[in-house]
């Protein structure tokens, strides 16, 4: 995935617009929208994380000449864009509501954030963006520009600037932005202010609104920013915020945004399953708040949320060969699509099938970077243990107060639900492992060693000892296929049901079908069975005939001819991997039969 | 309507633009979107109408002041634009995906048909529009310019003008602009060449597709030059289009158009009604298009169309006092909107209540010139009779071979079913009265003189005999309150209903049951009751828990705590009335109990 968003940043001339900066030819020779510069950066972040993971030479190399190109860019007094400020270019600063400046800023500072903590140095691309954060403190500071961006993004990457470095004054200008933010500073647009996030100060918020990325990027910064600041009233804010958002403005894969227009959430339980945006990023911005929140109040839903949205959402957008992406991921898919070109950039994010590259193509690198991180959310540590968040197979290690533990996780989940722990290093003293059990995992239960094993409630299960190397501790989550109602005030998926598994949520696709995916009714008086690793579920299919009106006196308007009888079972895939044998009409939502 | 349409288009600096243009003045005195001046002529042949109608010596006065405003802008080839052309404003053609010259033109041209049509005469006004005409012939015709206009209008525009002055070079215009689109001719955008109908040739087309203003216009003229031309194959791939998207994608009010993005089409039966954009132009245009397609096919399914849209789109955009427009016409409020600023045109097309004026206010000229054109609706006319298609308090007036026929329709239409037409003159010969029993009109009759009413099925009741003046026939159609289900292909609204009342589509208001509109359940074994003008509808209520995810393992996720005993009677208020008593949520579908 880092190789194929490797070429297209370059085959689409957006690293090419640093040696174009420093020859001399922009702007004629500048090629991308306003925000390319960034995608430049999620890429090197996504590379640093997998550097960071394995040592890979050919990705060293390829960082180190990627900040080559970029560092001569820097100005004097560490501006640094692609875009703006050139002769023939708009002044710096002269577009906050659209330019992305600052925007850009955040990205190559999370890239530096993510460069240092891997490899520990100070090099040439973290003084980068050192010099970029030293800059916009001092442009945006007190007693500089009292503005915002339009896009947030530099909040949640300067107190994680702030995190690394310890300078006071990234954290106090992420304090700023937030704060000034939502009176109006950006001015008013035809899809309101609430697209920023400009309507309202964040702390005032009910809810999210407007622009599902922006939404999100902003509430990660706002969360990081009261946990630094001790700011509790702004830390529940946030919370409030993100589980309501949960409760009424999340389809069930987790993906956030009900709209097209304006790429933004929706009211509450509107949740069209074939008009879901569901972006890509949105998924993405939605894993970095609920993981922030996880940390900082220990409540189980924000690991759920994480867990439903890696699953349903960022491993949706990629096909299996990580060479093409959804930019948005409906739950419905009414028509069978074009496949894309794979040679050619997609003007239109909404695209039917997964393409390689988008003119505005923010997801692909943000996929990449999520993955590449992915390490960073199986567990957690403090003064009383080791928390296990996601199951992977995986070695945990951590320092306790009274010495080191050493995790090995092996586990197929969530093919299969059992999650063995075993202890490879443990301190003397007692220490607590805590497990997750997600809320779809009634009747759960946990063994230690040879003890029989015990019922345990969704939330964490915890197991306190002095655990000594060799010590095995088994999960067992009941990942079986389960119906799947909806709330009735989601009106659109109204006598629909769905089939999840585990975390992972399963559709009905057309290729599996014979016919298109509308014609099937599904039986949910049988539940859905599994045999040899598929899920599958009966169902009766109806004949529906052409009518010219489709309104009438009677129920179904008269355009149902037939049903036949409960007959076929018909497989289920995992949503994540539709749309990976070519066109196809598919469905999360099913109509029940009868 | 018209006084007001005026006093914003003077506020908002649209008609001051043609003075800014004598006087030198612009482009820096230029004020609205690039369309801007379309508005202008769209008020204008609302006057036109209107003038026609009545006479109205202050709007005739009103009428040749624009006239006078806009003569000077005129340039001597014919060219009419405040937007381009001069110095500092984009050359002349220069952006034909965006520009709308052509747009503008048509509608200056349907302004000046509409006052010849009216007055008879050949004024100041309508020699602007031939002179624009002319131009356009020149400029586009066979040796020029080879584009098209991003959103169609001019095509209707010349074969009306051909119509009127019998100019084969306007036809032959229009012909070359129809089939000139469709290859491409436009370029990509990021809406998909769809967007202006510029994906595939019209006569290619299965379905009406992207904009749904552009598609409807375009295939409003596409139809009239198929007419003039003898065009059977146009005729028919035009009327193929319109009869599947009313059979798929047309919501029940006839609304049109699912998508906010892109205010277009969405895919075969995906028509959400909280997200239905239904823009009022686009029911103006279904309106142009089926009146077309009526009088070329005689087909009462358009009839039917033109009505359904008159009552439930048309008539939703204005409120009581003519001085507030719906832009778009949802069928699902979810939540109280703000009331609009009379005083401020409003930024948002979807603004969740009625706005005095919009940045892009192309909704309330649009609606002013189709009601004060609405007579042209009522009857038509050919060398066996006399048809009625739509019933209202009319006197019509028609010349047949044998001699004129003057008829007087007494009619409370659409409140009482009971449709009396008088004969007042007839010549002696014997001609046919042919009256339209709209499709749901299960159980209509109809009687002559003393005769004994005889029942009549959809389409048209005829009675064919040598009238004499003093005549009576009266249609008695069934406006009695009905359930209305959807087809289980509209997923949106499944286990949902609707009640109609003739061609009027009722909607719940939560103003009438004084709480959310989200907790209504009808009961549909109990027929609609009607009393003193309203009609009720048996309800239950659900009492609905706030929980932390919308989806779960039970029916209903766990949300439903309660439903009361069928116990209210909700009255229901027509949908084209719906918030003229203050913000309130909103439903045409309303879930079935049980």
């Amino acid at each position: 995935m880092i190789d194929h968003c490797s070429s297209w940043v370059e085959r689409a001339g957006w690293v090419d617009n640093f040696d174009a900066a420093v020859e001399g030819r922009l702007p004629q020779d500048r090629r991308g929208r306003e925000f390319s510069d960034s995608d430049v950066y999620k890429l090197m972040e996504a590379m640093a994380w997998e550097i960071g993971r394995t040592g890979d030479e050919h990705l060293e190399e390829r960082f180190r000449s990627y900040t080559a190109r970029i560092a001569p860019v820097q100005e004097p007094d560490g501006y640094l864009n692609t875009m703006f400020g050139r002769p023939g270019q708009a002044p710096r600063y002269s577009d906050l509501q659209w330019g992305h400046e600052l925007y850009c800023y955040g990205h190559l500072i999370q890239a530096a954030v993510a460069r240092a903590r891997t490899t520990g140095v100070d090099d040439d691309f973290v003084r980068i963006a050192r010099r970029a954060a030293d800059h916009v403190c001092e442009a945006f500071g007190p007693e500089g520009n009292q503005g915002v961006c339009g896009h947030p993004e530099i909040e949640v990457a300067l107190v994680e600037l702030y995190r690394l470095t310890g300078e006071q004054r990234y954290l106090d200008q992420a304090r700023l932005f937030v704060e000034r933010r939502g009176h109006g500073v950006l001015g008013d647009i035809e899809f309101g202010a609430q697209y920023y996030q400009d309507h309202e100060p964040v702390r005032e918020q009910a809810v999210f609104d407007g622009h599902a990325v922006r939404a999100l990027y902003l509430a990660a910064g706002a969360a990081d920013l009261a946990i630094e600041d001790g700011d509790d009233e702004l830390l529940e804010a946030v919370t409030r915020q993100t589980l309501t958002t949960l409760a009424r403005r999340t389809y069930l894969t987790g993906g956030m945004g009900a709209h097209h227009e304006g790429e933004s959430f929706g009211q509450d339980y509107e949740l069209p399953p074939d008009r879901a945006y569901s972006e890509t990023c949105a998924g993405v911005a939605s894993v970095m708040l609920n993981h922030r929140l996880l940390l900082a109040t220990g409540d189980p839903r924000h690991a759920d949320a994480v867990e439903r949205t890696l699953y349903n959402v960022v491993a949706t957008s990629p096909a299996e060969d990580g060479k093409a992406f959804y930019y948005t991921n409906t739950l419905h898919q009414r028509n069978p699509g074009q496949p894309a070109d794979p040679e050619h950039a997609s003007p239109r994010a909404a695209s039917s099938l997964r393409a390689p590259w988008f003119h505005v193509s923010c997801c692909p690198t943000n996929v990449s970077r999520t993955i590449a991180s992915l390490g960073a959310y199986v567990a957690s540590v403090d003064d009383g243990g080791v928390q296990l968040h996601q199951y992977a197979g995986a070695t945990v290690r951590a320092h306790l107060a009274d010495g080191d533990v050493v995790l090995r996780m092996v586990t197929d989940y969530p093919a299969d639900g059992t999650v063995r722990v075993e202890v490879q290093e443990a301190p003397g003293a007692p220490w607590t492992l805590s497990l997750r059990v997600p809320a779809w995992a009634e009747g759960a239960t946990l063994a230690v060693g040879d003890e029989p094993g015990r019922s345990v409630e969704p939330g964490y299960a915890q197991v306190e000892r002095a655990f000594e190397p060799g010590d095995v501790v088994v999960l067992t989550l009941p990942v079986t296929a389960r119906w799947t109602w909806p709330d009735p005030r989601v009106d659109a998926v109204r006598g629909q049901v769905a089939v999840e598994r585990g975390p992972v949520v399963l559709c009905v696709e057309s290729v599996d079908l014979g016919d298109d995916v509308g014609t099937v009714r599904v039986h949910t008086d049988e539940a859905p069975q599994e045999e040899g690793g598929r899920v599958l579920v009966r169902t009766s299919r109806v004949a529906l005939a052409d009518t010219p009106w489709p309104y009438g006196t009677e129920p179904d308007a008269g355009a149902v001819q037939g049903v036949s009888d409960r007959d076929t079972l018909v497989p289920l895939v995992p949503y994540h991997r539709w749309a990976n044998r070519g066109p196809s009409t598919m469905r999360v939502w099913m109509p029940t039969a009868g």
